[in-house]
């Protein structure tokens, strides 16, 4: 090891990926993307290519098994891969499953977890095929691998925006966020006074936002039906400002947003107003949500309008235009991508 | 969580994997092998499958800092993945890689454990397409993925063996196992009066064995050159006796290896000795070399007949003659598979 020490959080997660990939060249003719896309690309034919997604959970760093049932975390292992396939426009049809755990957990917390992966496979229609189950000297850690199709034709990159294409969102926004604020006070209450019943009450929506996502499957097979292949696309995992920013990257343009437009369920305003949250920034930073974020051709506006899946949101401008929020009063303040960056919690 | 407590020791790794997905049932097409080989198959047309191998290692269960350099812990487990896809009769064609670290490591400490992934991926000619790096609450965690391709007709799963094929390994047995046993002799050494330098001289090849092990994506171009599809294959990661176990399991069949015919390298026997081991038990129990083991019809001896990286060690009999080795005096000893179970440790 060489003398000098650079600390993780001097890179963060991205660069930290981009830091210790930079020297890797392609060899294979099959593969087509490699690191920097929500799903690696193989090539097999015009009609037909493997999508490959992968994620590690860990446990105190992603989860806490305070407030995360196991089974509710088996269930968002799976979707947050299957959503990462969606977002290639790709149908997910397998599953790895590799799981460390320490000698704390018995078999039957292990069979909770598996319920959960269970109930995600069912829901989501795909099959594990395989993984590896090891012991960890502490905690749970769960490494899950999604293999997916997808006709190569219809493949949808991070980088194919274009000037005057739409901006859609799915679903709605920063529920996830605001029901983990939930969980988290109740945990601080329940810490302080082991008797207190938790208060979830009323708050039914944005838990399972937080502990059952759902990745938008049936997104993928609208856009099919209505044979509209978005110009690029990405998961909303990190919240909204982060994966917009990650588009204007990858395809080299800007973007306007329209706060008032976009999609937040009643429940997730009034709960981030009582905690004092401002609901569109929880929309925007908070992350977890697992929708689909795309971009269309202005042309395909008529196939997607009145859609109550999809919400336009903006559009996407020149790269010098910078990228933007528009608020109510017209008024346009510059974007802020702050999404999770797990170097420095 | 139910109020029972089964520990993890009392169903075993195989036990535990078989208890957690006994209730999976596939449901894409595409999927031919699920659970239970080297790698699961996802099936495209008569001409190609995808193979699919995934690993996670863990410090301080799998591997230990103090003797394995991160350079060659990188290189280590892309080569324990390919050697599955290998295991398959398939070639590996892309990999990812997930990591969990904890803020102990510093950035140069990755860039070593990457170089060891980068000089893999060029020796067997593997692209790094994806993957995720994230902090963790305590040591280095690392989840591979292999992706390969497969002619779909080529496919060599456990089960295919029948009586009177020809058990074939590749290589030679056990210098993984006799390489460990001086590393971890010199740490004790070293951890006693630390001004001792350690001494490795004379077992270069053993030391290889154990820190740098190759998988045998040659075996597999050899095996198309000759024109010979095993019956069945298996690689050698937990000992040959664990291996011939299994695939003895999946065909429902038995079988006879003879002693004297385990390829064991010179050093490896001299230094088995040295540590008062018999070099047949390092090779039957000692796992980690990574070779092949795989069973041919009769009637391809005399294609792979003085073929200097195949011993044909033994056959394969009828399921109720039992599992035995015979040793050089005629005997035959009940083979017992005593692979690696993490659980155990």
């Amino acid at each position: 090891m060489s003398e000098k020490r650079t600390e993780l959080e001097q890179l963060g997660e991205f660069g930290l990926i981009d830091h210790l990939t930079k020297n890797f060249e392609n060899k294979q003719s099959s593969t087509i993307t490699g690191i920097g896309d929500d799903a690696a690309v193989i090539f097999h034919s015009k009609k037909e290519s493997t999508l490959i997604s992968t994620d590690m959970l860990i446990e105190g760093v992603h989860f806490n098994l305070m407030y995360m049932p196991l089974k509710h975390l088996g269930y968002k292992a799976v979707a947050v891969n299957v959503s990462d396939i969606c977002a290639m426009n790709g149908t997910a049809e397998q599953i790895t499953v590799s799981i460390a755990v320490s000698s704390r957990f018995p078999v039957e917390a292990l069979e909770e977890l598996y319920e959960g992966i269970h109930a995600a496979c069912d829901a989501f229609e795909v099959d594990l095929v395989g993984g590896d189950t090891t012991s960890s000297l502490s905690g749970l850690t769960i490494s899950i691998t999604a293999i997916g199709r997808v006709n190569s034709k219809s493949i949808t990159y991070r980088s194919g925006a274009k000037e005057n294409d739409l901006i859609v969102a799915t679903g709605d926004l920063g529920g996830a966020y605001v029901g983990l604020q939930v969980l988290e006070r109740e945990k601080q209450v329940f810490e302080a006074s082991p008797k207190i019943q938790p208060d979830l009450d009323g708050h039914d929506y944005i838990l399972q936002r937080q502990l059952k996502p759902e990745a938008r499957v049936d997104v993928i097979k609208f856009l099919k039906e209505l044979e509209v292949i978005p110009t690029s696309m990405i998961d909303i995992s990190d919240g909204l400002a982060s994966e917009v920013f990650h588009i204007c990257k990858s395809s080299e343009v800007g973007c306007k947003l329209y706060d008032e437009k976009i999609p937040i369920d009643t429940e997730t305003s009034m709960t981030a107003i009582e905690f004092n949250l401002n609901p569109v920034t929880c929309a925007l930073n908070g992350g977890e949500d697992y929708e689909l974020l795309f971009t269309v051709a202005q042309d395909d506006f008529e196939k997607i309008k009145g859609n109550p899946h999809m919400t336009v949101i903006g559009h996407i401008t020149d790269k010098d235009a910078g990228k933007y929020l528009i608020d109510k009063q017209g008024a346009a303040i510059e974007l802020q991508a702050q999404g999770w960056n797990h170097f420095e919690d």
